[in-house]
């Protein structure tokens, strides 16, 4: 069990009906800038619950923020903090909205360029607006965590930060939001949901085994919840269990105690989205049975340990145990909806494997927990997901 | 799945090595009281490595708290801390120094009479001094919640308070700390784990999904330590995840999602320390199985759920499978070392029947769950544990 510092001080207010806690939460005559996306919080009647909630508030509105939200939209929403001296920033939708508003919280205090130079790692975040969320889609744990992905266009890139100053200072999380969510959001946030928990969990080196414990709870919940939310889309516990699942899965608390993570899925995944436009959930699917293919030699006893506490599956050496860890998490993948191999998207392996291979050289980007995944091993893994 | 707040922004230090952070997380120039117990800090060497880290540092302490601490104590403390100008309060021991720690950092502030009357719920708390903890005994989850329990002589009365304003600002906990502890500690810090997460655990009402997996995460992981710590004492991991368990077991994340709690043993056992003198955690040992005995026909989903995924029983109907969980229950405090009966203590149990309800009545306590566990029901509980 390593060392480790465990601080979040997010304040989630969670249920039925909690949008009309807004004003208790942000203080009264605070200008804020209310965040959004495509505008399905108007067709879901979120967008009204939060301006009745807030009808007392100076609000700017911010509207339009894409999914892999972009630097571009970014900076023209941090011009207008700036313009309109906005106090505070409440994100409305989901993780990209969310991950767009930490970069623009940033961005609006920042005097020293160029903000890009902290998503490429040249400058720290010193200080950022205070921000919270109204989370409508379950899934990057973004509502409680320091990170940020943030695409850019002029360069293809897309590129995560992380800081203690973006912390939100509260996340409404109301399962009800979620109810009109279309069917392939949900199926993305589960699988999101499972591949964070994996990459916390998936290490062989130093880890704790109460921690494990409760990452093999999360994942048992999400293979009970999954055929249930497709069955009954509409049921509010399933919703609710769902939408916890996602926050606990990323709030940092199923890395504690652990030596290592292991993130190369997610860092694959980002490439593929960046040059295939594949949602990011769906990356994820096709991406992570073969990051556990090709590490299932040194991964072997915390994938047998899976396949025994998550599957129960208990015949066999640990090398088929191993093996049937990975074949059943496929399975569960595909049993969501959610394609598992690169020829479902009409891609050939060899040319992704050498593009994202490539990109992430370019970057000199070491994957794993070892951080010794390079420009081989990834065109490798990629050759498993074809 | 009940709606909930979820909100704890106490700083958890966690580690080997770690008291030697303490002047990272305490501001230059903080005048200290430092308060501990009855010295077995100078016995294991934790004294010394508090005072070396906080070398540079105003320093008054205040040894001599005892376990079920007594509000005499807190005041003599609560009154040099007035008289010395004291701007922050380190507890450095277990949950009975941190618990008088955090009333004296009440008392402290309090100028609207005797602070006695937030224990009996007459007055709220306003405000305390800043606080944190170097905690050396993992069992009541203290550090990382906003509740104390304190004792008084006059009155003979043990009870709790709760305020946010108590929360410490971080807690320092190094495993290593807890090596010395005698036998008798450990074991009693295995059974107030064990017992916090129960009585979040085994409730008949609603509740979440993910919540009780957690919860049983705790559970599975103190059975395979259990006897992991008695067979080498001495083992850091075991120590470390055994520190964790305590942390997580009462951290307030195993009550989330759920309508209602069922605090009957603790309440319980609260009087048969008062009464007898019989160490917390040996109460709840002897309590705790009659409590779940005695409410076994609507607690029966539940506990049947226990037997299945914490004991592993699949056999048998429900009604069955409640009374094995309750037996293994019994039978593992007892692997632990502890007596699950008054008459070890030499009790009479209608003698502790009689006293204990009249006491809870006194104070019209009702019990439980569903707050329906009064006089009768009390005195049948003492009962089933003779």
């Amino acid at each position: 069990m390593t060392n480790f510092v465990w601080h979040n001080p997010v304040k989630l207010v969670f249920g039925k009906g909690t949008i009309a806690e807004l004003p208790n939460l942000i203080p009264a005559g605070t200008k804020i800038m209310l965040a959004y996306g495509g505008g399905s919080i108007k067709a879901n009647g979120v967008y009204d619950q939060a301006r009745a909630a807030l009808a007392a508030y100076d609000i700017t509105e911010f509207g339009g923020i894409e999914p892999n939200p972009r630097y571009e939209t970014c900076m023209k929403a941090a011009a207008i903090v700036k313009q309109n001296g906005i106090g505070f920033l409440l994100a409305v939708g989901g993780g990209s909205v969310l991950d767009a508003t930490k970069f623009i919280a940033v961005a609006a205090l920042y005097d020293a360029g160029d903000p890009w130079d902290i998503m490429e790692g040249r400058k720290p975040v010193e200080r950022a607006l205070p921000l919270a969320t109204v989370l409508t889609l379950p899934a990057t744990g973004s509502e409680t965590n320091t990170f940020a992905v943030i695409s850019r266009d002029a360069t293809g890139e897309k590129l995560a930060f992380g800081s203690p100053h973006v912390y939100p200072q509260f996340a409404i999380l109301d399962p009800e939001t979620t109810r009109s969510l279309p069917l392939r959001q949900v199926e993305n946030g589960i699988i999101d949901t499972w591949a964070h928990v994996m990459e916390q969990y998936m290490c062989a080196t130093d880890h704790s085994a109460l921690t494990l414990r409760q990452s093999e709870a999360v994942l048992k919940t999400l293979i009970e919840l999954a055929p249930k939310v497709k069955a009954d889309p509409a049921d509010y516990t399933t919703r609710a269990e769902l939408m916890w699942c996602a926050t606990v899965g990323l709030n940092g608390s199923l890395g504690l105690g652990a030596a290592a993570q292991d993130w190369a899925t997610h860092m694959i995944g980002h490439e593929l989205t960046a040059l295939y436009g594949i949602d990011h959930g769906r990356t994820l699917a096709v991406i992570m049975p073969a990051v556990h293919r090709f590490q299932i030699t040194r991964k072997q006893p915390r994938l047998a340990q899976c396949a025994a506490r998550v599957w129960h599956i208990t015949q066999g050496d640990d090398a088929t145990r191993a093996a049937q860890a990975i074949e059943r998490e496929q399975a569960f993948f595909q049993s969501v909806g959610v394609p598992t191999t690169l020829s479902a998207y009409n891609i050939d392996a060899a040319d992704a494997a050498r593009q994202v291979a490539a990109r992430l050289a370019a970057r000199n980007a070491k994957l794993g927990e070892y951080g010794d995944l390079g420009e081989d091993e990834v065109r490798a893994i990629i050759a498993l997901a074809q």
